[in-house]
C-alpha cells in the first residue's frame, strides 16, 4: 500500500536491494503503489478529478447546465465524462481533489463513492483520493469515509502517516519511480503529496472553512526534507531534489494573489480559503522541492499562477451536481511530467512539468497547455 | 529543570499525588521550575528584558545615547538598569527575550551571557531566556549558547522537548502553579510558553529573518492542547483553559498589522519580520488560550496592540550596546498576572493580566499601564 511511511526498508536493506538490482535482478517494485514512469515517452501523466459531487446516480440532478442540458442530466454525465477523458488521456494516477461525493445528497455514502470512482476502478488504473469539505455530509463520518477510499481497489490513498499524531484524516504521499531498468529505477523521481486541508473550522473564534494545520505541515516538511535527502545522498546521488506536487482541497489564501494578467485560466469567482493563513504555503516553500499545488473547492476557478516558483492551480469543477456556470464546460486537469533523456538514450530524472485541461465538451477539447517548470530554469525563486 | 515534557507524572501517579495533596501533604512542587502564584496578592510577575545586547562589560560603548550620556557609557549601564528595575519591581520570573548578547562585539560569548545575566542570579530570581538573531554571532553556536542558558544558575530555561525532533534552540514551556495550600495548588493555571523565532532564513528564495517552524508549532500546538485538556478534565476541573503568554523574539508579520490609534505605545520604525508568514499567529490563535505574545527584536517600537483576541506586544530595547533613539529611555515590559478570589478569600485561577514598562529614568518611570486581559470579557474574538 502506498501509506506505509517514508521508506519501504532499513537503509542496509536498501543497499542490498540496490546492489542486487544493479547485478540484474530485478526486485524493487518502483515507487510507492508501485508507481513508475514509462519507458515509451518517459512519462508519467496524472488526470485531477475536482469536485465530483456524487450523489445518487441516475436520480442526481445536474445543476448549472443549460436548460437544453437540463433533462435527462444526472450524476452519471459525471460518470460519461470521466470514463470519456480517462480514455483520451490514458493517466498513469487519476487523483481525486475532495468533494468527490456531495454528503448531503447521499443516501449512502459508501455507495455514492463506489459509483463516483468506479470508472478509474473499470479501467483499472491506480487512483489516490484526499477529502473535501463536503466527503463527510452523507452517512459516513470523515474517518470513514477516508477509510473506504483507502480500501477500495486499486487504491493508493492512504491514511495519516503511523506513529505521529496529526490532524486530518489522509494525509500521506507517494513516490513514483524512474523507468524500470535504468539508473533512476530505484529512486522516487518524481513526489506526490496528499493532504487533507479539513471541512470547516471547529473554533468558532475562527469561522469559515478548515485549514492545514502545523502538525500536518510538521508532517510534510519532514517527508520533504528525508525524501530530498535520500534523493541526493543515497547512491546514485543527485544533484538536486526530485520535484514535488502537492494535492488538496481548499486553496491556501495565496491564490488570491494573482491579477488576470498573472496566470493562465480564469477565475470566474472569489477565493474560498479559510478565513486565517495557517503557513502552509510557506511550508512549501521552504521545502524547496514543492513545483506545484493543486486543489479545487472553487468550481469555476481554473487557473494556475505562479506564486515564488510555485505554481498555485485550480482544476476546475468536474462533477454535473455541482455549483458551476451554465454553458462553462466542466473540466479536469492533466499533469504531464518528462523525464530527460541521457546522453546514452536512457531516461533519467525530471526535465519538465506540463498541465492542461480537458473540456467535457464535443470534443473534449484541450485548453491552456503551458509548462509549469522545467529544470534549472525557475526553482525556486526568490519572494 | 524546566524542560521536562509536559507532564512530569503518568495519570494514574498524578492522580495519587493530587489525592495525596488533598489529604493535606504537600508533594508537588508547584508547576515546572518550582514556580507558582505568591498567597501574598495572588499574583504572578514577570519583568521582561529585550535586546540586551551585551558585549564585553566596561569596554563596550553604548549605541544612540545623547552626546551627554556617551562618556563612560557602557554594557555596565545595562546591568546598572537590570538591577534597579529589579529592585522596584521584585518579580517571580524574568524573561530574556533574545539577543541578550551581541555575539559580534563579545569576545568570549559565554562570558557576554553570564554578564548579561549576572543581576538575576544575584538577586536569586528564577529567570528564562530565549535566542535572538545575534546570540550566536560570537564564539559560541546557537546550540551551545542555549545550552549555556540552560546550565547556568537559576535558569529554567529549556532545550527543546524530548522524544521528538523539532527545529531551533529553546522551544519549551514553563508551568506556573496556583497559590499553595489551595485548590489550584497543584494545577498550572499560567503557562508560559518560550520559542526559537531563529536567526535568519537558510533558504536562499527566502531571504531575511528567521521564523517560526511547523515543527515548532505542531509541538506548541499539542502542547497546549495537553494543558488545556488536563485543566479542564483533572481533578478540580476547571471550567476554561488557563492563560498562556508566548515570549519568542522575531515579530510574526501580523504585528505590521496596526495603525497608531490602535495600540497602546509607539511604533518608530518598521516591523522587522521574516519576509513570509509561517503562520504562527494562526497556530496561537487557533490554540484559544494564548492571550499575548511578547518579543524584542525592533529595539524602537514598544507597543501592545490586539489582534483577534491576542495582544501583540513590544518590549522595547533595553540594553544600551544596541541601536536605539537618542533621548528615548531603555525600557522592560511588566506583566503582572492577577488571580481570582473565591468568596471563601482562597485565591483560584487567573482574573486579570496586566502590563506596564519601566524607563531607565530618574524615577523608572511607569508608563502605558493597560490590562491585555480580563476573564470571560473578551476571550477570543472571532477573526
Amino acid at each position: 500500500m502506498a501509506h506505509l511511511g517514508l521508506r519501504r526498508f532499513p537503509p542496509p536493506l536498501m543497499v542490498l536491494l540496490f546492489l542486487a538490482t544493479a547485478a540484474g535482478k530485478e526486485e524493487y517494485g518502483g515507487g510507492s503503489g508501485g508507481l513508475r514512469f514509462r519507458r515509451e515517452g518517459g512519462t508519467f501523466k496524472v488526470l485531477q478529478v475536482a469536485d465530483m459531487h456524487f450523489g445518487d446516480g441516475r436520480s442526481t440532478p445536474c445543476e448549472d447546465v443549460l436548460p437544453a442540458q437540463q433533462r435527462g442530466c444526472s450524476d452519471l454525465n459525471t460518470t460519461a465524462f470521466l470514463y470519456r477523458v480517462l480514455r483520451a488521456e490514458d493517466p498513469d494516477l487519476v487523483v481525486f481533489t475532495g468533494d468527490n461525493i456531495y454528503g448531503a445528497d447521499s443516501s449512502d455514502a459508501a455507495k455514492s463513492m463506489d459509483a463516483a470512482i468506479a470508472p478509474a476502478i473499470a479501467m483499472k488504473l491506480p487512483w489516490a483520493a484526499v477529502l473535501g469539505n463536503h466527503d463527510q455530509e452523507g452517512t459516513l463520518s470523515r474517518e470513514s469515509v477516508m477509510r473506504h477510499l483507502v480500501g477500495m481497489k486499486n487504491s493508493l490513498s492512504g491514511l495519516n502517516p503511523e506513529g505521529i499524531k496529526i490532524d486530518g484524516y489522509g494525509n500521506y504521499n507517494l513516490e513514483v519511480g524512474g523507468v524500470e531498468g535504468t539508473l533512476l529505477a530505484n529512486k522516487s523521481v518524481l513526489n506526490l503529496y496528499f493532504l487533507d486541508s479539513g471541512d470547516y473550522s471547529t473554533v468558532w473564534w475562527i469561522p469559515g472553512y478548515g485549514w492545514i494545520k502545523a502538525s500536518q505541515q510538521a508532517w510534510f516538511r519532514q517527508t520533504s526534507s528525508d525524501l530530498q535527502k535520500r534523493y541526493t545522498t543515497e547512491e546514485p546521488t543527485q544533484k538536486e531534489p526530485a520535484p514535488g506536487l502537492v494535492y488538496f482541497h481548499i486553496p491556501v489564501p495565496e491564490f488570491g494573489s494573482f491579477t488576470a494578467s498573472s496566470f493562465t485560466g480564469v477565475k470566474q469567482e472569489g477565493i474560498s480559503s479559510p478565513s486565517i493563513n495557517s503557513g502552509f504555503f510557506t511550508t512549501m516553500l521552504e521545502s524547496g522541492d514543492v513545483k506545484a499545488a493543486f486543489i479545487g473547492h472553487d468550481h469555476i476557478n481554473d487557473f494556475c499562477g505562479k506564486l515564488s516558483g510555485i505554481q498555485l492551480c485550480y482544476d476546475g469543477g468536474f462533477g454535473y451536481h455541482a455549483y458551476g456556470k451554465a454553458g462553462w464546460s466542466w473540466r479536469a486537469r492533466v499533469v504531464s511530467v518528462q523525464l530527460e533523456k541521457a546522453e546514452s538514450g536512457e531516461w533519467r530524472g525530471v526535465k519538465s512539468i506540463k498541465t492542461w485541461k480537458r473540456l467535457d465538451d464535443q470534443h473534449l477539447t484541450t485548453i491552456d497547455s503551458e509548462v509549469l517548470w522545467n529544470r534549472g530554469s525557475n526553482e525556486p525563486q526568490p519572494i
